[in-house]
C-alpha cells in the first residue's frame, strides 16, 4: 500500500504547481497526475458539471490504484469536496483548505486578498475556510475573480505585456484595500507569481496554495502511515484527456525536465458510481 | 419537412452571431440552437476531441429533427466538416466556406488577414478555402491566432480596456502587413467588431462570417426546396450543456430580447454512431 502512488488531478496544467511542490517535499513518493485538458477550464462552469467532472477524474485515479488523492484544482475543491468524500474511500486532500489555513497563519494586518476563478469566488468557499481557520479572530477578506488568468497561463503568456495589463486591471482594487496577504486561490496562478507580486507590491505576502498543500500532503501520509519507505525510486506518470503535445510543452517548462510518461486517455465513463 | 427547424451549434455563445444573422435573413425559419458550454472552448483542443464533440453536437440536433445543420463554430468547421458529412445525411453548412468566399470577393488589394482560434489557424483550413475561392487569382493571406478573444467574449468583456490592449497586441502585425480585408474567422469575434475595427483601422473591410453564412443558408434552403412557407410564426429553442444562467445573460445581450426556451441538456452519448 505505502509504495502506491499519490494521485493528483486538475483541469489542466495548473495542478503541476502542486505536483512540483509535492515532489520537492516528498521526493520518494510516486505520483500519477491527471489533467482534464479536454474540458478545461472548470472555473467558468456550473457546480453540477464541475462535480461530475471531478468525480470522473477521481474515479480514473482510483482505478489506477492511488493511495490518496490531491484535488489540485481550486474550483473542483470548492465545488466537489463533499461529493468526492461521499463517493470515494481513499484519503482526500484538496488545495482549498491548506491555502486558507496558511493565509490565516501568515497575515499580520488581518487583511487577506483572495484571487481565484469566477466559480471559486462565487462559491464563497475561501471566505468560509479562512473564517474557520481564524476562529474568534476577526479577519477582513477581499475577493476578486480573475477569469482571464487561466487562459493566459494555458496560453503560456506568463510574463507578457498583456499579462501585466490584465494583472493591473484585476489587482489594483486589492492594492487599494491595503491587503497584507494575497492568497493565490487557483493552482494556475503561481505561474504568474512574478507579475502578480510586482503588481500587488513587494510588501504583500503571496500565499501559494501549492506549497501549503504539499506540506499537508506529507502530514496526511504520516498520519495515515502511508509514507513510502521501500527505497524504490519515485516515478511520475502523466495522463491528459486531450492535446498531449501542448500539455507536454507547458509541463516541461513548469517541471524543468522532460516527462517520463505521458498518455492521452478518456475519463468519461469513469463515473461508474453515478451511472450504476 | 419544410416547417422543421434549422439546427445551429457552437461551442458556446459565439454561434449566436450566426443565429442573429439567420433570423434577420430568414425571419420565417425556426431554429434550434445548441451551445456546448460544458466543454467550451474548442479552439485550444485537438482534432480528435473537436471531431468527437462536433459529432455529438450534430447528433443531438438530428435527434431533435432539424432539416439542416449550420456548424456555427469555425474551429468545429475546420476540424470536422468532412467527418460530419460522412456521419450525417442532413444538408450541412459550416461557417468556414461562406466567410472565405466573401473575403475572396470583397478584397481589392488581394491582401487578406485572417484571425481565428489556434486550432483553426493551425489547420490551414482558411488559407485553403480562400485559395479555392480565388482560383487563378493570387491572394496574399496573413493569419493570426487570437487565443484570448474567446475567453474575453465569454466573459462579456467586449469593450473594455483589457480588450483594447489585447486587440492591439494581436492586430498590430496585421496592420503593418497592409491588409485591406480582415476575415473574422471565429463566430465569437463579431462581438468584438467595434474594438477590432478601431484597432485595425477604418479602411480595412471586416468580413463577418456570420452574415456570409446567413446568406448561404438561405441559398441552400432555396436550392433544396426547404424554405418554410407554412406561414407559422418562427420559434427559437436554445439548448446548452452547462451554466444556462450565464448563457442566458450573454445571449439576451447578443440577441437583444429574452429567450423563449432555454434548457440545459447532456449531449454526450449522442455520438451513438461512434459507439455502436
Amino acid at each position: 500500500m505505502n509504495s502506491l502512488p499519490i494521485g493528483i488531478f486538475d483541469s489542466g496544467v495548473g495542478g503541476l504547481t502542486v505536483l512540483r511542490a509535492v515532489r520537492k517535499r516528498l521526493p520518494d513518493e510516486s505520483v500519477i497526475y491527471l489533467g482534464d485538458t479536454a474540458r478545461v477550464p472548470y472555473g467558468t462552469k456550473s457546480r453540477a458539471t464541475i462535480e461530475r467532472y471531478a468525480v470522473e477524474d477521481a474515479a480514473f485515479l482510483v482505478d489506477k490504484g492511488v493511495k490518496m488523492i490531491v484535488v489540485a484544482c481550486n474550483t473542483a475543491s470548492a465545488m466537489s469536496r463533499e461529493r468526492l468524500r461521499q463517493e470515494f474511500n481513499v484519503p482526500l486532500l484538496s488545495v482549498l483548505g491548506p491555502g486558507a489555513r496558511m493565509a490565516a497563519r501568515v497575515t499580520r494586518a488581518d487583511r487577506i486578498g483572495v484571487i481565484a476563478t469566477e466559480a471559486t469566488i462565487e462559491s464563497g468557499a475561501y471566505e468560509r475556510a479562512i473564517g474557520e481557520s481564524c476562529g474568534e479572530r476577526r479577519v477582513e477578506i477581499f475577493s476578486r475573480a480573475c477569469p482571464l488568468f487561466v487562459p493566459i497561463v494555458e496560453e503560456g503568456e506568463t510574463d507578457s505585456e498583456i499579462t501585466r495589463l490584465i494583472a493591473e486591471q484585476y489587482l489594483a482594487p486589492l492594492r487599494e484595500q491595503k491587503i497584507d496577504t494575497l492568497l493565490l486561490g487557483c493552482t494556475h496562478y503561481p505561474l504568474l507569481k512574478r507579475v502578480i507580486g510586482e503588481t500587488i507590491g513587494a510588501k504583500v505576502i503571496l500565499v501559494d496554495s501549492a506549497e501549503a498543500t504539499a506540506g499537508e500532503t506529507a502530514a496526511l501520509l504520516e498520519r495515515e502511515g502511508l509514507i513510502n519507505q521501500t527505497g524504490e525510486e519515485a516515478s511520475y506518470q502523466f495522463y491528459v484527456t486531450d492535446a498531449a503535445k501542448r500539455f507536454h510543452r507547458i509541463a516541461e517548462r513548469i517541471l524543468g525536465e522532460p516527462l517520463e510518461h505521458l498518455e492521452a486517455v478518456e475519463v468519461w465513463g469513469h463515473d461508474r458510481l453515478e451511472r450504476d
